[in-house]
């Protein structure tokens, strides 16, 4: 079933101010008609706008379109076909949302609710939200599929080669699929995870050449250190890109310890995993399957260490302290995470983007661990990243 | 007493990285010698910093020095003297610090604690902060003086004119002195508030002439809408305003109802107050004379309105509400406040800096608050603003 038949509404390729590459999505409700209905038609009605209102420009034109179940295909079916690297990299992210998604359900014993949209402009996504669960205070897993163009500011935000664009004042044509997640449990001893891949392409643009890339990564985020977890996340995720390359792991074992870097307290937000970007130096169907190979490890690499610790007993302040690091954990997202930035620059849909935020945070004024104790131990592995395996 | 006497520092005019004038400063512990401890001389040890750190460029060099008790000035007393605007700025926030302070902790029943730091390019500050009180989840009142330099990137985000910097690659030297307050009372129906006032000024730079300006104001959030309590915040301020200038107050409420915008949900962080910037329009003597009056406001402002509320029986969907609304609160902090990411750019003192984020906060996936609720009333305030007087 195509996205939007019966709707009447036509998708059709224009410039859309619209990104959100750090979102989730899935398949669940396949069949039924998918009845376009306005996000806006809820309680709090957006009146006459302010006139000073410094909304991102447009974007109301591109605002996305809530459907009523996810359609098979998030592609332009006129220009995409399935066989495509499009086609088959929506394929690896979809299949990895219904797995990851009905294996935490498993473990938890709560549903993901599930939001589906497209876009006037082609694309769309679906966020799946599991919220106050049984382990999980919050799970989120997204994907997402968009046909865009972007100012060049929001270029830069999304890769780390400006390609030259940095002078340019008009838009740079774009696509991109990616799911994305972030699983934070109630437990305090029980880590919480994010993982987030996606595969871009810019059109050729001011005379450059088109180019394309793979990005990505997982990384876990305990608020207590138990090495014994650590290896084994880090660890399933080494053979992961040993599998690969042997060059990959060390390099993107640090990759992460240096992205995940909270600038200004000079601590990371957690025990780092690996993170990529710009990648594009082999076939593409090498690193579709590394990709596919990474997502296919998040539950093995992440959920066992839940099972374990989500009944662990613990005391007030071993809840403050989780509490406290989630709000670096705000901080870091909010300032330095390179997809939500890019999210909140170009329109993304708000709620799948912050999606990623904690249930609850908190803030101390200049709070600081006791010597020796085990939250200094966990906040001295953010400031000196270690070697797990 | 002389800050640093008996300490054998020197304070000299260096290149300094670091500003943060979104903070408060206090000097309520006069006397004893005021010595000199490291930050770092805690928990939690900073070990060899991994090579591919990217924390802010040297600014270990400038860190603050944490003194014991806050001396008598901040300033330079080489260079500047108490008959400058300067000196007469300081003495202002310093006074205000205090009798807020007083004023809070009567209402309160709590203390604020005081943490007081120099620099050795110059310049220091005083946070001051009650946390778990009776009345305040927390409330912080900063001070601080910075003699610095930035890079063109920060002289930016701290001024709404670039006066050609955009391209300079080159430092400008500034000095700039400042009192902030965030005030986030426990029970729902007391709103928070914020308040800042700065003074600026930039040493000539690249054949630039040297520039002061004024910036400033005091913005009211609430969780529920009570317009009796919103009339007296805003007719207060409209008061204040109107005796130096009948053209203020309608300005600087539209610059607070745009400035207090969180661009990517389109509703303000609250209801808004005044807030002005690169005020430089008449004699500065006028404009200290404004400052002043406003700094002098904060507390009948609002003051009255918690106590009003303090001990209002509430649900915990009220307190819920109010959690969420505080997420709202962190949005905009870490994502547009200019003081916020001025400091988080520069070097700020960070633990005064994020002093405005709430205890604790909440995000919701996608929640709307009923049709006709109370919640959806405070969310359409925030979203279309209101003529309050």
């Amino acid at each position: 079933m195509q996205a939007l038949r019966g709707t009447g509404s036509r998708i059709s390729h224009t410039d859309t101010q619209s990104a959100s590459t750090s979102l989730p999505a899935c398949n669940r409700s396949r069949c039924g008609p998918h009845t376009v209905k306005s996000p806006r038609s809820r309680a709090n009605p957006q009146k006459a706008r302010s006139p000073h209102s410094t909304r991102r420009k447009s974007a109301a034109i591109e605002q996305e379109q809530m459907i009523q179940s996810a359609p098979d295909s998030l592609l332009r079916q006129d220009v995409d076909s399935p066989d495509s690297m499009r086609g088959r990299f929506e394929h690896v992210i979809r299949q990895g949302q219904d797995s990851i998604c009905a294996a935490v359900e498993r473990l938890d014993g709560g549903s993901f609710h599930q939001d589906s949209w497209v876009r006037p402009g082609g694309g769309g996504g679906i966020s799946r939200v599991l919220q106050g669960g049984n382990v999980f205070e919050k799970a989120g897993v997204n994907v997402s599929v968009v046909y865009g163009s972007m100012p060049a500011e929001a270029y830069r935000a999304a890769t780390t080669q400006s390609n030259g664009s940095g002078k340019a004042a008009g838009r740079v044509p774009f696509f991109a699929a990616g799911i994305s997640s972030v699983m934070h449990p109630l437990n305090p001893f029980a880590p919480t995870m994010h993982f987030n891949y996606r595969y871009f392409e810019t059109e050729e643009y001011e005379g450059l050449p088109g180019r394309w890339w793979f990005g990505g990564g997982s990384d876990i985020t305990p608020s207590y250190v138990f090495p014994e977890d650590l290896k084994h996340f880090h660890g399933l995720y080494k053979d992961v890109c040993d599998r690969h390359d042997p060059a990959f792991h060390p390099r993107f074992k640090q990759w992460a310890d240096d992205y995940f870097l909270i600038k200004h307290r000079n601590e990371r937000r957690g025990c780092g995993g690996i993170f990529f970007d710009d990648l594009m130096d082999r076939p593409a169907d090498q690193l579709l399957a590394f990709s596919t190979d990474c997502i296919n490890s998040v539950a093995d690499s992440y959920l066992p260490i839940v099972d374990k610790r989500k009944d662990s007993p613990f005391t007030d302040e071993n809840k403050a302290w989780q509490q406290l690091r989630r709000g670096r954990y705000v901080e870091f997202n909010l300032v330095y995470d390179r997809g939500t930035t890019f999210g909140l620059k170009t329109g993304g849909r708000i709620e799948s983007i912050l999606m990623s935020l904690p249930l609850t945070a908190r803030w101390e004024y200049d709070q600081h661990p006791a010597e020796g104790s085990p939250e200094a131990d966990l906040l001295d592995a953010c400031i000196n990243p270690r070697t797990w395996v």
